[in-house]
């Protein structure tokens, strides 16, 4: 189900990602953001590889128990893999998706691998 | 694809439903948050029925661009149909589903037909 994960200090909302139980589960018993990756077909803990991991505050469920709400400290203050602070960075501007955000830091630095 | 209401005031997350082509078309259009219902599977203007609409200040897109962020004012200050102010009422203490918002109107004061 989708899960949206909204910063608690700023009230933004930076992600939505997608939680099965399992990956429900980890993020209550780690106090961590996990996801189920949809194309990966595996958990995925969020930030495992750049170290901007979701410090997990609370979490909600909506009325219809298939949507997951979870307040979240971004870590490193970069939730998008494309190095910026949102994955809602395009604002539709008469008619056209205007990128409003800047990039933080380039995605070759923060996937960078030994 | 999802679409995530965020209140501009408060900046709380009401509701999230879905969208497809025509149901942003007609949300751009209108200024009126509309989205796809998938259980009647047509068009559908939030608000028609209680009068609760949804007034749309901005549209965002994600990277992926494939999730919708709106950013609305909540006519009536009630966008669930519990009668709550958000759907996400439901908040996981000690591993157990509670409710903690209240319910501001009986939905079948909402929903009344004449």
């Amino acid at each position: 189900m989708p899960a949206i994960a909204q910063e608690a200090a700023s009230g933004r909302v930076l992600t939505l990602a997608w939680m099965n139980r399992e990956a429900l589960e980890k993020t209550v018993q780690s106090g961590e953001a996990h996801y189920w990756s949809r194309s990966r077909k595996k958990i995925w803990h969020k930030g495992e590889q750049s170290g901007n991991v979701q410090k997990v505050n609370s979490i909600r469920l909506d009325c219809d128990n298939d949507v997951i709400l979870i307040e979240i400290q971004q870590m490193g203050g970069i939730a998008c893999h494309t190095g910026r602070h949102s994955c809602f960075f395009q604002k539709l501007v008469d008619g056209k998706w205007v990128e409003i955000d800047p990039v933080l830091k380039d995605p070759s630095e923060i996937y960078e691998r030994p």
